[in-house]
This record gives structure tokens, sequence and C-alpha cells, in this order.
């Protein structure tokens, strides 16, 4: 569909008929027209923008990425501006706002009419990857003593805004949740039953200032469409919806990988990140891995006399550092993301140490079983390693089994002292631990050949 | 709640006293008795699963671990496997079948009510990670001559199986779907008004075939908490609720994160994953990237007389090579990243290509110039590299250039590469990345020496 409409609607962006275009455009689903949107340059975006009808245009505004929204925002008149945030849905325009400048935030939430101003202020106020950021207050809220037609009367008056009505919720006179019942329930019985009939009282909430994290364990565990919100009296505050969950889910996501890779989080899509916002977040952790991998330069400025007296040693710096690298990475990469899952808290450490010494045990005698044949088979061939070769092996094999043990449990540890402190277990990505491991890899290799090699090679 | 019970609970497998326990576990959620479940040893957890009443039973069964499923389904009875297989939804019971050996599932498939039997093998005969698998059939389905009185009707006799009624779908007689109306929309109109005056013909479907992440993304664009599927004639067939997408979600990212960390993706939770098979999976991939990474001393086997002429040149050995490994990181997992979320196709490598050697030349310039400073600074105080610590600065300067590029450049095609073989991009791990940039950037780094240091120090 698209694709046939594209070369139809250039030319109409380059004769300038506002009128034609917004035709040609009546048709385009706001995912299509979002699409359409960002392919084209800003001059074309503010065009296609302006000629969208109204509830087109708040639609399509929904699915464009952050960036260009911004871009649009600012280029529209402020009246235009607001009354497109005004319909957006209260969740939704949440989340864009919290990605503007206080200022902005400010002028903009001025010009909502007074209603959607305190609610849109009150969304604000709970923190950051808060619940409560990702609430909507169209809901459905019946009583217990309402009959089925008074609360079917209720969401033909009520529910046209609500986001779904696949769940009702009971509610006291205070505003406690007692209940979530399902719509259906309410079309198999005869009208004149009452609320409390249907319910049993039972249900599953999400407090308001929980982490978003939270929310989206607790989505996955239960399979519901949208869960309630409570305070910690209990009062029902609002809804947050799975298709929220959903997109919020997959950006954490991406934000873990991103971090795990070594780059800070992209904002943007990656072909559509500016090159030097691209730059500027690799840059940054590539310098201050180089940095800290620069020690390797001082450690081994200490052993050069060793290196100068057993070149040999030299031959396997690679191996052994990045052995150590690796089997760190999986380490981190298996605790990173068991923890963004909630399978592990900082409070089962000591299993965890227990299980990675275990592990990097196991898999430092693996590797130093393959290195150490591997010298001995060369040496059987080859006079590569000279008159000590089996001493050479020995060495190589023993700071495998160190260099993998130290590496693993250095990999599991970090994640649990980075969220000990408080910042995100992901920075320490498969680059950051492969780093770490490298400067103490050396060490330990240099020691155990310092004394395997002594009177000897060296 | 599970806190104060457990205690309770303990004390009743000891008894064994099915009874009492039926009614200590009675008021608990299915998402909590998972939890006690996958907490006990397997005789506790067989007996705790006995004691649940049917509907309990299924409900809880569809929250617990796959190892967990498998061991409770040979352990019970064929006839009670087989009444606990058909409580489950239909999309549920396939994805826990599929994870079963063929024989298994035929076994279980047979004591399936005809029906079922159908049903599942159906389902079932779509292929592994298609939309197909995911389905479930209870939906609702009508008529466009029908009037909304009839429609509520036909929900209140069909609809209690169907996992969500937020959705109503139209469909013409030969089963060709029409359109999706949200249920709320006929709660709205007049009981007289015909399915026709309310439908607009448009609407957002996945196909049998399409993968499973392509459904993903369609949720993640479209903000549906359900979407229809469809045959290539357009027959609606089943659909696809958000729930089982999110859950997908999570486990997709959950593997490529894995995959991306170098190891192989785990089936169960870290800390419940048993010792040897997490070994297995970890040491497979360590052992490959041990073997490729041997490489570096067989190549600096080669360059053994350019060492130990010139000992300094060791030195650096990892700080070089690892720039270029942590660069190829970073494209690496930005762009596997991109292409799971669809941003980049094989068709845009040229833009990718463009892109990151770009971002090679303008990172590797950056590093080279903070090493050409490391070692001149060093110089300025000490005698470590030399009289010709200019010519090394220049080695070290031109080296990260070259390394970084070739790093970056291939960390960022790799991927692309394994998607057009056909194999998981994720596979382009940060490990992987590294040891293929190892190697590579030793004879980058030995070349550029040889060239540069020629006459002088070598």
């Amino acid at each position: 569909m698209l694709k046939n409409n594209n070369h139809a609607i250039n030319k109409l962006l380059k004769l300038g008929n506002l009128k034609l275009l917004t035709d040609a455009l009546a048709n385009l689903s706001p995912f299509a027209l979002s699409n359409l949107i960002s392919s084209k340059s800003f001059q074309q975006q503010l065009q296609l923008f302006k000629a969208l009808n109204p509830t087109q245009a708040a639609e399509t505004f929904d699915f464009l990425p952050l960036h260009i929204q911004k871009q649009l925002l600012q280029a529209l008149s402020k009246e235009q501006a607001a009354s497109l945030l005004n319909t957006l849905s209260p969740d939704d325009r949440t989340q864009f706002l919290e990605e503007l400048p206080r200022e902005t935030i400010d002028e903009l939430v001025k010009l909502l009419p007074r209603e959607e101003q305190i609610l849109t202020l009150s969304l604000l106020g709970y923190p950051e990857g808060s619940v409560g950021r990702l609430m909507t207050p169209d809901y459905i809220a019946v009583k217990l003593d309402w009959t089925v037609e008074k609360v079917l009367e209720h969401i033909r008056a009520y529910g046209h805004d609500s986001e779904t009505i696949d769940m009702i919720y009971v509610i006291d006179d205070a505003g406690k949740l007692l209940d979530d019942i399902k719509l259906k329930q309410f079309l198999f019985v005869d009208r004149y039953t009452r609320v409390q009939q249907i319910s049993d009282q039972k249900f599953v909430a999400l407090m308001a200032r929980s982490s978003e994290e939270a929310a989206i364990n607790l989505f996955a565990n239960y399979n519901r469409l949208a869960l309630p919100v409570i305070d910690t009296e209990g009062i029902l505050l609002g809804i947050v919806t799975i298709d929220d969950i959903l997109r919020l889910s997959n950006e954490e996501a991406t934000k873990d990988i991103q971090k795990m890779g070594g780059t800070e989080e992209l904002d943007e899509p990656y072909m559509q990140a500016p090159f030097l916002t691209l730059m500027n977040k690799r840059a940054r952790w590539l310098v201050i891995l180089f940095i800290g991998e620069m020690l390797t330069a001082t450690v081994l400025g200490y052993f050069e006399d060793e290196i100068s007296q057993a070149v040999v040693l030299a031959l396997f710096l690679p191996l052994i550092i990045s052995s150590g690298g690796n089997a760190g990475s999986q380490a981190s990469t298996l605790v990173v993301r068991a923890m963004a899952l909630d399978e592990i808290t900082i409070s089962d450490w000591w299993r965890v140490v227990k299980r990675e010494v275990l592990s990097g045990l196991f898999l430092g005698i693996v590797l130093g079983t393959i290195g150490f044949m591997r010298v001995s088979l060369w040496s059987a061939f080859s006079n590569i390693y000279g008159e000590h070769w089996l001493l050479v092996a020995t060495t190589i094999a023993l700071s495998l089994v160190g260099v993998v043990m130290w590496g693993t449990l250095s990999g599991a540890i970090l994640p649990l002292i980075l969220k000990r402190l408080g910042t995100d277990p992901a920075v320490s990505s498969a680059p950051f631990v492969a780093t770490l491991s490298d400067v103490t890899g050396l060490i330990i290799y240099f020691l155990i050949a310092m004394a395997v090699l002594h009177g000897t090679l060296l």
C-alpha cells in the first residue's frame, strides 16, 4: 500500500497542495504514516504532519520516534502543540513529556485545559522509572452494591476514554481497590445480579512507587492485559496496560544489550542516531576502557626483563588474557540478565560466588588442558618453545586455570557490587570485564611464570 | 502471605496429609503456587502438585519452569497428564509440547479428546518459531449482517473459552477476515444496529507462517492486546494475545543477551540450571574461542625475532588488540540489536559499512592520539621506551587507527554475514568479535611496526 502511494505523495509534497495531500494520507494507518514521516526530510515531515486531520495527527504523533516528536513540537505553534498533547492519552503524554527539559514541560503543561494540567502534573510527580509514570487514569471503577445493569450503563457513559475495558475494577467509597473482574463475566450473568455476587475479592496490583522493572516482571508472570495501580493505602490510582509494558520491556532489553556491548545506551534507532551523538556515546566508553587497558602496558613494563629473557612468554600473552576476558564476559552476562529478570538478588551473592568459583575452576581446567596439549604437541614437531617446553606448558596450563577462575569470579561478582553501589549492573559489560581481567590476568601469568620457570628460563 | 504459610506447608508435607494440604493451598494464586513448588525438592513438588484441585493444577502448571513441567508430567499417570494438557489453553499447550521429543508428543496427543487432538496437531503443524505456534482458536467471530443483539448473545454463548474478548472479529461466509471491532463499540450502540454499520473494514493481521520476531515487532508498533492470524487466502485461523508476546519478547531478549555474552542460550533460569548443563553451554563456546585465539600464539611465533629485538612492542600488545576488540564489540552489539528490532536489514549493508568505516576512523584517531600522548609523556620522564620513542609512539598511534577501524568494520559486518548465511546474528558476540580482531590486530600491529621501525629498532 505504502509503496504505491509513495510516488504520488512525493509529487504532492512538491506541489505543496495541502488539500490533495490530506486526501492521499486519509487512508493510511498511524503506523504507516509514522514510517512515511520518519523517512522524509524535516521540511517534508512538517508538511506531511500539517496535512493530517486532527485524529490522525494525534495517533501518528504517538508512533513517531522521540527526536522527530521534539522537532515537530518546536515547529508547531504553541496552541497546536498543546492540542496535540491534549489528545494523547495521559500515560503516553507523561512518557513524552518526561524526555523534555523542565522549562519546556512547564510551558506546554500551562497550555493544557485545567483538568488535564492537574492530571499531567500528578503523573509527572511520580519518580522517573516508577509505575506511577506509566499509569493512565482512564479505567472503569464500580461499587460492590451496583447491579450488572448499572455497571453496563456506567460503561456506556464513561467507557469511551478508557484504554481497555477488558477489566472492571471494584472500589469502596474511599476509593480503595477491592477486586478486578473481567468484563465478560458481566455479560454472562443476569442484569439484576449485584457486583458482590460475582466478586471474589482477590486481585493483583502494582504499587505506584514500584519500579518499571517490577511492573514488567509482574506482567510477565501473570497473564493480564492491564494491572491496577494502588498507593500504600490501597487506593486505586490508575491502571497500567500491557502494550506500554511490551514497549518498555523492549526498550529496557535494548538499553541493557547496548550497555553490555560496552557503549552508552542510544535514545534513537541506530540508523537514525546522528553521527556525532553515536560517536560521543561510543568514544566515551572506549576511552575509559583504553585508559584502563593502559595499565597492561605499565604492568608489562615491570616484567620487561622477564620478557626479553623468555620471549616465549610474550607469544602466549593474548591467549591467556583473552581467555580470562571471555570467561568473565560469560559470567557477567548470565548474572546481569538473571538480575534483570529478578532471578538473582544481591542477597544471593554467596550462592553466586560458590557457583562461579566452581565454574571457573572447571572451565579453567578444560582450557588449561587444551593449552598444555597445544604446547606439548607443537614441541614434539618443532623446537619453537625450546628445551624447557614442559615447564612452558605447565606455566600456560596453570596460568589458564588461575586467569579463568579469576575472570569468572570477577565477572559474576562485579554486577552484584555495581547494584549494591546503586549503579546499573549492565554497565559491567563484556569489554569492561575483559579490561579488568586483562590487567590482573597479566600479573597472575607472570607470577606463575616466575615461580615455574625460576632457574631455567628466568 | 507465602512466607507465613511456608512453615505450615512444610509441616503438612512431612505429615503427608493430602486433605489438609489441599485446604492450605486453596487460597494461593497460581503464581505463588508455582514459586512455592519451584523452591522444593522433586518429591515435594509432586506431593504439592497432586494436592492441588484440578483448576489450580492446570493454572499453576502453566506458570512452572519447563524442566519442572517435564518432570511432573513424567511422574503423573498418562491420564492425569492428558487431562492436564487438555485444560491448558491451545496456545500454551503448543508451546509446552514443542519442547518435548517427537515420541512423547505423539503419545500425549493420543490421550486428548478427538477434537483437541486435531486442533493440537494443526497448531504443531506450523514451523517452530512461527506465528502459527502462538495461535489460539478461542476468539469470537461474527458476520457483517448480524445485529448487535445477536453479537452479544453469541458472546454469552461462546465467549467463556475465549482468551480475550476485547476484540470481536468480523468474517464472511468463507471465513475470510473482514474487520476487527472493539467489544466496547458494541456497548455504545443500539442493539438493533448491524455489524456492518460500525465496521470500517480496516484491520491489522499476522500471517500464520510469519516469524515470532515479526509478531513481536507488530505488537510493539500497534497498541493492540490481540492480533488476528490469517493464512495467505485471508482466512481467519486464530488470534495471538499480547501476554504471550511479552513472555516471548523477554525470552528472545534473554537468548540474544546470552549469545552476545559468548555463551549458548540457557533454557532455564541461571540459578536453576544444573551445573553440568551450565558448564556444557559455557565450555563449548569458550573452547571454540580458545582454539581461535590460539592463532595469536601462531601469528606471534612468526614475529618472535621482532619481539626479541624490540621488547617494547610486547608491552603494548594487550592495549592494541583489546582496543580493536572493544571497538568491534560495540559495533556488533549495535548492529545485532538493530537487526533484532528490524531497524536494519541485510539490504542496508552498504549504509552500515559506510557508517562504520567512518566511525572506526573517528574512534581510531581518538584512541591513537591518546596512545601517542601516553608514549610521549612517559618518555619525557623516563627512558623506558628508548631513544626511538617517537617512532614507537608513531607505531602505536598508527596501529590503533588500523586496528580500531578493522575491529569496528568486522564487528558491524559480521552479524550481517551471519544473517545472510541463515545463522543467528547474535552469535557474533563480543568475545567472538574480540577473538577475530585479536588475530588480525596482531598482524596489523607488526606490519606497521616493521614499516615504521625498519632500520632503527628492527
